[in-house]
């Protein structure tokens, strides 16, 4: 009966696991407040890496605390848990393999070396008799993927929706008043709520990595993130967000995953919301999930997705599992190869120089493709030779709304690309 | 060094996990049938426990489960987990206290068994190495108690504000529009939202059990239920959703415990909520719990609180949690009082016969404690004998507000008791 030997009664360790902190900036900082101020039990800091130690030293930290700039001293030290909160793929890919090698368990808030490698960690991690934890890598300080792992295991999930990027729907939320995406970025910046440079945020390459790592645990899915090709957010202007809400919605940056016939469909890009849908809700920096069982239904998780307290609780939260003595969870996932046909209605804003039988040809085009308009909105007051107007299509599918699209493209009364845009329901 | 022997590989159990369900009602089905359909790793459903099993049969199930009338019996053969979902006190508690005895492990979504005795249970469960697991218990479908025992851990919880209770809030959001509470009851009893027996549901007295539940597991204080006093929704006309509505707010059933200072205080009841609070936007029998941390700030779980597949889902995604191997996650909890004094904003209904002088009588009654009033809303169209109008009043002291209540209460304009609520910030 080994389940029953495996479910025996827990007990303390014997010494408290020993933590190493590599990377001291805002999350790293907050994780050593927090094993300072509030001392969970059975988790003791003992190292802490950075870059220019003497800069970063900090005198509300334990004196018994090794300062180092030297990773694979502390690699080599009697550490039991790697903290790693340096991010990107290396020098972090090194630490974490080393740590994982010798046996050692590792936290990480490192989203991009998970969604690209968390499989084969995971793998070395088991070999080696270690772990690896990312509860800190999707959504910061929201509970999304214990979440997942224990409470929604039971369930068979359909569909995931996130508002991912804080960056993103600080941005989205400012143009909903009115500002240009160029204006609300430069704010942003200065706030330090975007990078100098935003492309990661802006172009949704963070969002598909955190996209992709919460498909692997809600789906049961492994897949390449690169294959996921992210709309930018800098496409959206600030008339869209007019014209949306004349359609009862806003515009946010969604991440989608969701299993249509035998493929997974995903999606990262600015996409039409209703006003009415809880992923409207999230305000400023936040982040939301919405998750989509095929027995339980609809449950969303929000708030701060991102920040270095919100993070930290995360990181902390894995730590104390690890001194729980934690048991791997072993997701088994298959891979998969992202589906680049969905269906789902759309937005298309067109920029246009005005002639009689625009409409006429759009509305022709679409129909060769048996693509039913939903809508057409014009609003007054914009300049004939740059006429900006909406039309809405019913769900179809996206092969067919490209070669629509690619044929109204050719005609020479487009001052500017058509936008289009996904709707959700 | 333990933790690292704790921390070794996992390997699937030699067999799975012999699964008992006593209860085949609308959850205990759902739970067959997720066993059945989706056959998670390591569990296999042995035996179905309910009272006239001829009536209950389901040709669906494996021809294997062994049905049966008699407990006693399921508890005497080699099942591995119990599943109660008989709920109420006994002789669920009978059967749990027997299986844990045994050192089997159970998984139950009782709340108020465990309300009352789940810390007893689980010093059991400890004992006799087994496990007792209630993540069904509150807000069903949500993972709330995963998202605080494994995922905010790391935090120090302050503030819980939940809509715990789908009935009630079923029952609110009809009111909204209009209606008057025994209209919508009946309304919900014939929809089967509604008990016959309303009680539990509108009295509080669910909520306040599921409350003190989310206490233990995220402020690690234990109290006993009965020390909340709950308010029941049934005080709560229509008009005062159109006064409410004026404030910018609406009413829901809010479920509330917080630090202050030294103590905790805890209240169950009809409260104005900001129409702007992600508290008000749970709709239907929808759940919604609020947690604000310390360290990450406010998290927002929502979903479906009840019903048999979502409340299913939780089920399964403990027994998962099992058959994983789950450790015990001993949550250390003090035994605490709740407070009786708290400091939040309230609306004062008043019903009065008109006569002049009646609101500087109430705003002196007020004043005499210090009170400071924020508004005093009039809706014109009411007859003269029968006068509702409206006072809100900044934080106050609960006991003042009572003192000054209690002498506005003598006078004989009061057509009815004034009815104040709490407001949330």
């Amino acid at each position: 009966m080994k389940h029953v030997a495996r479910s025996s009664s827990s007990a303390s360790p014997i010494r408290p696991l020993r933590i190493a902190i590599f990377g001291f900036g805002t999350v790293g900082s907050s994780v050593a407040r927090i094993l300072t101020e509030a001392r969970p039990e059975g988790l003791e800091l003992t190292h802490i890496f950075n870059r220019n130690i003497d800069r970063k030293r900090a005198d509300w930290v334990d004196a018994s605390v090794l300062w180092s700039e030297n990773a694979n001293e502390i690699l080599s030290a009697g550490v039991d848990v790697i903290v790693e909160l340096a991010g990107g793929l290396e020098p972090a890919g090194l630490w974490i393999r080393r740590a994982l090698e010798a046996g050692k368990s590792v936290v990480t808030a490192n989203k991009k070396l998970i969604a690209y490698h968390g499989v084969e960690l995971e793998l070395l991690a088991a070999e080696k008799g270690g772990h690896i934890k990312y509860g800190a890598a999707v959504a910061g300080g929201i509970p999304v993927i214990p979440g997942l792992e224990q409470g929604l295991a039971g369930d068979k999930i359909e569909r995931i929706e996130g508002i991912l990027n804080g960056t993103c729907n600080f941005i989205l939320n400012k143009m909903e008043t009115g500002a240009e995406f160029e204006t609300v970025l430069a704010e942003a910046q200065m706030l330090g709520t975007a990078e100098a440079d935003p492309t990661e945020d802006v172009g949704g390459f963070d969002a598909r990595a955190k996209l992709s790592i919460l498909m692997r645990l809600a789906m049961r899915v492994h897949v390449n993130p690169d294959e996921i090709i992210p709309r930018p957010i800098t496409e959206v202007a600030a008339i869209d967000f007019s014209y949306a809400r004349d359609l009862g919605c806003t515009i946010r940056q969604i991440s989608r995953a969701e299993r249509v016939g035998g493929h997974i469909a995903a999606s990262v890009g600015p996409t039409l919301v209703p006003l009415t849908s809880p992923i409207a809700w999230a305000r400023g920096t936040a982040n939301m999930v919405v998750v989509n069982g095929h027995y339980g239904g609809e449950v969303v998780f929000s708030g701060h997705g991102a920040g270095g307290q919100p993070t930290a609780v995360a990181v902390v939260s894995d730590l104390i599992a690890l001194a729980r003595g934690s048991r791997r969870i072993e997701i088994p996932s298959e891979q998969v190869t992202i589906g680049t046909e969905s269906e789902v209605a759309h937005y298309i804003r067109f920029r246009v120089k005005d002639e009689p039988g625009i409409v006429a040809e759009i509305a022709g085009a679409l129909a060769k493709e048996k693509i039913n308009i939903n809508a057409i909105v014009q609003k007054p007051g914009f300049p004939q030779d740059d006429l900006p107007f909406v039309v809405t299509v019913e769900p179809c599918k996206s092969s067919a709304l490209k070669r629509a699209l690619d044929a109204i493209r050719k005609r020479d009364f487009n001052v500017a690309d058509p936008l289009d845009l996904q709707m959700l329901p």
